[in-house]
Parts: C-alpha cells; sequence; structure tokens
C-alpha cells in the first residue's frame, strides 16, 4: 500500500477551515493565485507519491548507516533530494530575495504533510533545513545572508539544529558546548547528540546552527549565543574552503526513522570549530526559539501525517481483508473488515481526528503569514496571539494523537500488523519520535500553561476560547455547536483553576499541564470540525455530507473526554505529588 | 535496568484483593501453606531476576532464525528453559496424578507475572505449554494422558496452539486444515500462521494442538475438531518415533518479541501428519477455547507484566536523570526527573493502573480456582459468572493499558526511550503484539457484550456491578467510593442500553462494545483499588498509606474517563457506522 495525498481533504482545510483566502489576499502573497496554489499542490502530490513513498520502506529497512566515516543515506535518497532541489521546493515559503518562491507558509506546510506522510524520515532533511533558513533569514548578518541563504533556501546545501547536548536535553541551561572568540570568528568545542541529518553526503556543504556558551557568558539560558558552523569553510566568493573541525561521531540505533541520520556530533575535537555569531551574544536561545517554533509546528504535522499515512494503510487492508460475515451486515456476498462495526469506529476514530488535527496545524500555519504579513498592526497581534497558543497544541496534541492512531492502524490489521513487512509496524516506530523531539509534550504543555496561561492570568487563552466561542454560536444548530460549548466552559473553568492554583503551590498548574494541553487540543480540534461542518451545512450526500458526519463522530467520541479531563485537572492535581518519592 | 519482582505488592494483593486466603482454603489446596506460598514467590522472584531478566535484551537482538532448517532460538534460552524443567515450576498449577504440584492457579498466575515481565518472548514458551496441558487434562483420552501428560507437566514436551491460517484469523469458521481419518489416527493437512513457539530444540518433542476439519464436517464452527500432532510419534512406551510431517516452514520478522519463534507450520506436506482426535469430532472449538481462556489471562498478564517492567525501567531512569530544577522543588542540590511534576504524573499514571490491572488478573485467577475446585455448586457457579465476565476485561484492559504504559515508559526516557539500547522501546515493541494475539481487543469485547452481556440481558453484567458495588459500600468513607457508585451507576445505564439497543441494530452493541470493555475495566479496577485501600484503611505512611494515594489518584485521574466512555456508547454509537464505506 503506497500512498495517495488527500488532496480534497487538504484543499476544504485550507479554503474552509484555515483561510487560505485571508492569506492570500496579502500584497505580499499577490502572486499566490488560485491556480498556482492547485498546480503547486498537484505537483507536491505527485513527487509524495512517486518519489518519497516509494523510498519509505527502503528507508527503514536499508537505513543511514556511517562507512568508513562518512553518513551513507538509504539507496534512492540522493535521487529524492535532487529532485526538491531541482524544483525548487525548499525555497517555496522563503523571500524571492534569497531565492524562494515567496508563498504562503500555510501552502508549504500542506506540501510537507504530503511529503512526511509519503517519508517522514527523508522529509525531516529539507524540514530542518527550512528552520535553519528561518533562523538565519531572521537574525543573520548581511554577510551570513549573503553567504549562505541562497544554497540553504535552493537546497544545495542543507541545515541542522544543533542543541541537545549528553548533560542538556529538556533543560537547555545546562548547555556546555563553548564558543572562544578568535578573530571575526569562533572557535566551537564540545559535543551533541540527537542531530537529525548532522551529516551526510546529498549535498556538498551543511549548515550547523550551534548552540554554546562564550568564555564570559552568565550562567543559564541566558548565557548561550548561536553560531554559525558550516560543515565545510565558505569563502568570500562562495566557494568551499577548508573542512571544518565538525564531524559526526557516530550514528544512534533507533527504534524508527531509521533512514534519517541522527548524528552525536563532535565540535572542535582539534583546533575547535570555526563559526560566526548569529546575531547578539547571549541571545541564542530566542534566536533558536525561531527554528524552534518552526520546527515544533512542523513535528505535529508529522503528527498528523503519519496518522493519514497509517489511516490509508489501515482503510486498504480494512476493504481487502474478508474475516466473516460483520455484525448486522446485509449486504450480498464476502465483505472486507471494513464493515465490522468495531473496525469501523477504529477508522473513523482515525478519521475525524486527522480532519481535526488537519484544520488546527494549518489554522495554525496560516495565523503565522497573518502575524507576519499584514499590514494591520492589531491583525498581526491577534495572529501572533493565536499562533502562539496554537503551536504547543499543533506539536503536543497531534502528535500524541499521531502516536494512538499509528497503533490503531496496526490493531486494524491484526496479526498482520504485527509482522514487519505490512509496514503499519513502521509508522507506529516512526511515530514514536514525534512526542519526543523538538521538546516533549510535557514541554509543550509548560509552554502553554506555565508561559502562556499564567503570566498574563489566562487572558490570552480566554481569547482563543472566544474565538472558539464564536464558532461554536455559529454552529449552535449542528450537534457539535452545543457540545463545544459545554466544553468551552470546563476548559473555562480549568483556566481559572490553573491561575488560582499557581498561587497555591506551583506544582499543580504543572502536573496539571498536559491534561490541560489534551483538553485544548480537543476543544481547538472540535472548533475546527465545526467550521468544516458549518462549511458543509445542509449537504445531503458526497464528500460534504461527509463533514457532517465525522463533526458528528468527533463530538460524541473525542469531544466527550473533555469533562473527565476537567475532572482530573480540577479534582487530581493534588494526587500527583502526593505520593513520597521513596514509595514509588 | 534489569528487573525486580515487586513481591510485597504481589503478596499485598493476593491476600488483600485476590483472596488467596479463600482458594488455599480449599482442600485441595491443602498444601498450599503461607511458608510454602512465600518460598515459591521467593524462588520465582529469583528466576526472574537472574536467569530470566538477564536474557530480555539478547532475545531481542539476537532472536530466534532458522538455521539449516531449524529453529534456533536466543543464546541462553535453553539453559533458562532447563532451569524451568528442573524445578518442575511448569507442572505448578497441575494435579500430582500428573505430576505436577497441585498449587492454586492464582499462584501460578503470581509466579508467571513475574517471568513474564523478566522476559516475554520467554515466557511464552511455558505459558503456551501451560494452556496445551489444561486442553489435554480436561479433554483428552486416558490414553493421551499417559502419552503426553507426564513430559509436559515437566517440560520435557513444550505444546502449541495451532488455530489461526491465512485466511482464517479472527474468523476461525474459515478454517480449512484437513483430518482424514487412517485406522486409528489422522492424517492432518494445512497450513497454520503464527504459531507461537511452533518449533524449537530446547526439547525433544513439540505437542501440537491443531484445529482442523474431518472429511464429513458441517461448514463453520460447529465443524472443526481438535487434534494432538507430535513433532515426533510417541510410540506406547513413551520413546520417541518417527519424525511427523508437520514441520516449521518459515518464522515472522515481527516488530517485538524477537525471541519467542512465530512459526509458518506447514501440516502435511508429504504423507499427512499423524494425529489423534481430542474428545468428540466437531467439538474442537469448545475445546480449544478451554485453551484460549487459559491463554487470554495468561496474555492480559503479559500487559500487567510488561507494564511492570516498563515501570520499573522508567522509575530508575527518573531518578538517575537531572534536568533542571522541577517546578516547586524545595529540596537542596540536585534533585532527578521524578520530581518534575508532569513525569510524576506519568510514574503515577503508570503505577496505580499497574496496580489495579494485578487485582483484576489476580482476582479473575483465584476465581477459576474457586470455580473448579469448590465444593458447593452455588459457589462455583459464581465464580465461573464472574470469572467468565473477568476474562475479556482481563485480556482486553490489561493488554491496552499495557501498550499505554509502555509507550509512558518511552516518554518519560526521553530522547534516550527512542535510543534501542535503553531498553524501554523494546517493552513498547513487545507489548504490541498483547491486544491482537489470542484474540484481539474487539473479540474480548464482543465476547464480552455479545456473548456475555446481551444472551442473558444483562443479568451476569449486573451481579458483577453488584459485587463492585459491595465494595464501593464498603469504600463509602474513602474518596474511590463515592466515585465508584457513580461509575456503576454509568455502567448500569450502559448495559441497559446495549440490551436495548440489539432490538434496534444490532451493530450498535457491537460498535459500542471496545468501549464498554474499557469502562468495565476502568470501573471494576477501581473495584480493586478501593479493596487495596479498605486494607490500608487508617495507615499513615508506608506502603500502606501508598495504597490509599494511588486509590486516590486512579479515582480522579482513570475513574474520570467513565463518563466519557458512557457518552461515546449511549450517545455516540449511531455515528460509527453512518457514513458511507466509500466516503471514508
Amino acid at each position: 500500500m503506497t500512498y495517495a495525498a488527500p488532496l480534497a481533504d487538504i484543499k476544504f482545510v485550507l479554503e474552509n477551515v484555515a483561510g487560505l483566502g485571508k492569506v492570500t489576499a496579502l500584497p505580499v502573497f499577490a502572486e499566490a493565485s488560485p491556480d498556482l496554489v492547485e498546480s503547486i499542490l498537484e505537483e507536491a502530490a505527485k513527487i509524495a507519491a512517486d518519489t518519497l513513498a516509494p523510498l519509505n520502506r527502503i528507508g527503514d529497512t536499508d537505513g543511514a548507516r556511517m562507512v568508513d566515516g562518512k553518513v551513507q543515506v538509504s539507496p534512492g535518497w540522493q535521487e529524492a533530494w535532487n529532485v526538491l532541489v531541482d524544483g525548487g521546493w525548499n525555497g517555496l515559503p522563503f523571500s524571492p530575495e534569497h531565492g524562494g518562491m515567496g508563498l504562503p507558509n500555510v501552502l508549504n506546510t500542506a506540501v510537507h504533510e504530503m511529503w512526511q506522510a509519503a517519508n517522514m524520515a527523508f522529509t525531516l532533511c529539507p524540514m530542518l533545513t527550512q528552520g535553519a533558513v528561518n533562523a538565519v533569514e531572521s537574525y543573520g548578518t548581511a554577510e551570513q545572508k549573503a553567504l549562505y541563504l541562497p544554497k540553504m533556501v535552493t537546497g544545495e546545501w542543507t541545515g541542522t539544529m544543533n542543541l541537545t547536548e549528553p548533560g542538556a536535553g529538556s533543560d537547555l541551561a545546562a548547555i556546555r558546548t563553548k564558543a572562544v572568540p578568535e578573530g571575526d570568528h569562533y572557535r566551537i568545542s564540545g559535543s551533541k547528540i540527537f542531530i537529525t541529518y548532522g551529516d551526510h553526503e546529498m549535498v556538498e556543504n551543511i549548515i550547523h546552527l550551534v548552540l554554546a556558551r562564550l568564555p564570559d557568558a552568565p550562567a543559564g539560558v541566558k548565557g548561550i549565543s548561536l553560531f554559525i558552523v558550516p560543515k565545510f569553510l565558505v569563502n568570500a566568493d562562495g566557494s568551499l574552503g577548508a573542512r571544518n573541525d565538525a564531524v559526526c561521531a557516530s550514528l544512534e540505533h533507533k527504534l524508527g526513522i531509521h533512514g534519517s541520520p541522527t548524528a552525536v556530533m563532535a565540535f572542535g575535537e582539534k583546533d575547535g570549530a570555526i563559526g560566526t555569531l548569529v546575531g547578539e551574544a547571549n541571545r541564542g536561545l530566542e534566536y533558536m526559539f525561531t527554528m524552534m517554533n518552526h520546527a515544533r509546528q512542523a513535528v505535529g504535522l508529522q503528527g498528523l501525517a503519519i496518522a493519514e499515512r497509517a489511516y490509508q494503510q489501515a482503510l486498504y487492508y480494512a476493504r481487502e481483508r474478508v474475516q466473516g460475515k460483520p455484525t448486522g451486515w446485509t449486504g450480498s456476498g464476502p465483505t472486507g473488515i471494513v464493515n465490522h462495526p468495531d473496525v469501523r469506529r477504529m477508522l473513523m476514530t482515525m478519521k475525524c481526528q486527522i480532519e481535526a488535527m488537519r484544520g488546527l496545524i494549518y489554522s495554525a500555519a496560516a495565523h503565522v503569514d497573518i502575524a507576519h504579513n499584514h499590514d494591520d498592526a492589531a491583525e498581526r497581534a491577534r495572529a501572533q496571539l493565536l499562533a502562539d497558543l496554537y503551536t504547543p497544541l499543533v506539536k503536543g496534541w497531534s502528535t500524541e494523537l499521531g502516536n494512538v492512531i499509528a497503533s490503531l492502524g496496526v490493531q486494524v490489521h491484526g496479526g498482520m500488523g504485527y509482522v514487519e513487512e505490512t509496514g503499519a509496524a513502521q509508522h507506529f516506530r516512526d511515530a514514536r519520535i514525534t512526542t519526543i523531539y523538538e521538546g516533549t509534550t510535557a514541554i509543550q504543555a509548560n509552554d502553554l500553561v506555565l508561559r502562556k496561561t499564567l503570566r498574563d492570568g489566562g487572558q490570552g487563552i480566554r481569547v482563543l476560547l472566544a474565538d472558539v466561542a464564536a464558532t461554536a454560536d455559529a454552529a449552535a444548530g449542528l450537534a457539535i455547536g452545543a457540545k463545544l460549548k459545554a466544553a468551552i466552559n470546563t476548559a473555562i473553568a480549568c483556566t481559572d483553576w490553573l491561575v488560582g492554583a499557581a498561587k497555591e503551590d506551583p506544582r499543580l498548574p504543572a502536573g496539571a499541564a498536559v491534561p490541560f494541553l489534551e483538553l485544548m487540543g480537543i476543544v481547538v480540534g472540535a472548533q475546527m470540525m465545526a467550521k468544516a461542518a458549518l462549511a458543509a451545512q445542509g449537504a445531503t450526500d458526497g464528500f460534504l455530507a461527509a463533514k457532517l458526519i465525522t463533526a458528528d463522530f468527533y463530538a460524541d467520541h473525542v469531544l466527550s473526554k473533555v469533562d473527565g479531563l476537567g475532572q482530573s485537572i480540577q479534582a487530581g492535581s493534588k494526587a500527583i505529588m502526593a505520593l513520597d518519592e521513596a514509595l514509588l
């Protein structure tokens, strides 16, 4: 079973849920005509199906490895990368000033959904390269931009994020990598782990963005600076110079995404790797968050993508596989297990949450476009507020769902799902990283609760919930509308509880954070389902009528979890730390 | 991180939740003195820690494979098997008449919990052998018992279950393997798949229990007979004869349990494998259910065991790993992530559900002891009724939880959880089979709802819920007691709804079955937590006081899901089949 991009769903969500029209109406996106959007989506879908999806299993069974000190990617990877470079795909969302297409972030998101679904291990490479371009474009000096951006935008060079160290995972304050000034550059030394596409031979140069400390830097996160450390030094004329002292020491042996080389990087084992400072000293974490916010939305997108891939595979199998006569089946002749009520329940559970995630993720991406490009400052601020709140939901909620849905995909296959050749297990393994990298679900939840709810006393969350309530009011005539109203009240009660509980004991909101993130994900997901249902209102058959049914299903089977989560948060948070640690 | 059997918890549950005392009071178990029970548990714990746990990772990385047509198990497997045989462990629950120890099933369950936790891939072999002994003991002829049982009880020979075929997975009616009479035996031919320990060289003979059809058998499940097909024919004097025409064609390449050889078995590729009929013709499925009920409880136990293993590993890591200062931490100096509120929330979520599962599974096992051995017919009937209702909960609920908990185990490890060397990922992969084999979760749910709830109009479920209510009443003074009362009302309402809905459309209860199984699992699990809390009532510190806290946590974070499940069942089941299949 290969992958076919769900273009009808993608276009429907772009137009009716995420508000693509509002984005393409921005002057900066004047060239993003409906025809261009259509042809980009169609072409990206072809690349997904024809180029990337066929390599997904090869990446799993014949993954990246070290050969004679070099990182060798899977067969076909190089050719696939060339397809992206030749088509200029990597530059889709970037300014024409640096060789990009200047198209909306939300359109890039739709393109990457297809590629992540087709081949997640491969698409990590363009994903991280785009994140690196964002950081250099936002904070690099004119010289850095001139030197690095043109080839990064085309994808002739790729980019990486170097944050994690053995002693510094979720706690970036513990970073120890050093940067010592030397003339106009710095000498970087230290060890970084979990560096995705940290090394490979698909391109002639790799541009590492590295967090490190200056000798006089203050302790903690306020003493971290961001550096550009290229694999090969780049001369002023753009030609390549000497090999830098930045090497891949080894690759991790992972549960999944075998096609993606996860490197242990050794900087400065000899004389120190040569790097240049990005922006100002000691503001590295702030800059890195530019990449992180992009990467978090992109990893949330992986949650959606792997879910869609798992769903397609499960649906295909469920139609083909015949096992007995389904309960209540009145059709003639044998039929697939797709008509067994519990298999259908699993497929509907997958499908409705995929639709909710797509609505949320594309909306978040569209809000980034508006926040960056709208003429009106108030509009920009409002879009930024919502994008900031969406980001942890996109990352935290969608990746948790991606795991649940990939596991349901295995379950639909029964025993065959446990056999590796079937492919369902690969999605299950690949998905498992998404709740971990670019910040675990707890990190996302802390971002949502501690940073984005408690700091403003819940004001921002209330703006978001008012936006949800407006949709619920508009959908009052639909089943999901009324249920959404009740769920919003629970969300408001939980927000108030969080703000109050923080004054009593800071551990209470921290313990409640992940359940609150799930609750908010479900509620905002319901808003997206309600928007889709509103766009489909009155339809009696076909694609549009299906949106009404998946919204109903979501209301009964997903939104129904909100009350229990509300209880966990408000009544249950005290029990979290109640047990003496020694008695665990 | 290795495994240490949680003996204090195991003994606490045996005595205070599962009612070991009621079992050992049965005359048949007169020898099961407290001292003997104690020494068996201690010795089994040693075997788990010293013999089986150290082989768990070797089984994963150096799994079973075919070498020159023979199945070679992992290094150390043979020696570990010999330890079990030499200690007579395989015979623990069997009659001394056949060489067993004659000890309670519930004690065997506690022993196997430790071994499944230590090494699930290995312990599948004794698990299936015990199931095969059960079937031969219950339905075999005197000759079959004399010929096969002594060496199966000791573990000198192992046993298998041969049900599944390529076209007959969940649908056993589709079985095509043939059995043709020939004198006093039958010639068996056909292909069986997913045969656990279908072949290996650890023992001199393997006794296959095989479902097949006689030439004149009626179609469907009423035309299936059960046969004993040994790997080597057994002469009347017990010596081994010719190699039977029953061979392992290949092994599956699986997501996990690599140490367990999963065979494709070819019966009768030459002249037909020689087998003998067990019991009467065409009653094979009924007999196989003796093995299946044992196997289903045993697989549910695997859910618990892998959860306990994952929990121990996560807790160890959480204590060792230091990352930043936890929110609200007032201790001096660095502390492990165990004190981060969300890590603690994950650990408590794991711990409380492990305790609930252990209570349920041991209770189910104790009820089997009483159902088989009590003097009073009414007591036997009541115990059988409850055991029958517990079985799908044990299998369905505990294995789903085992997956969730193994996944939380990965999550606690962060990025290290995704690296295979850490070991957390192996538990996650191993756990994934448990919701599939011996009947998927949907099959368990159909057993609970279609067979065991609808057929008697919900009477049996009401007996079970009355039993739960008695505990809730006794625990009315504890937080979990009051919440349990409310949850029981939801369970009763759902039972009534199922019975009513079945008359309207049989697809409604079938679609609601898995959510109902989860609801019932949570409710009966809460009963077990309430029993534990009652036994601990008044304790103010230490092990017993911890039971009060985990019960509170369970009430707020797990029992709180019941309302939402009730909504899914009663309001949401119509939406399951509402969508035209073509629009999925």
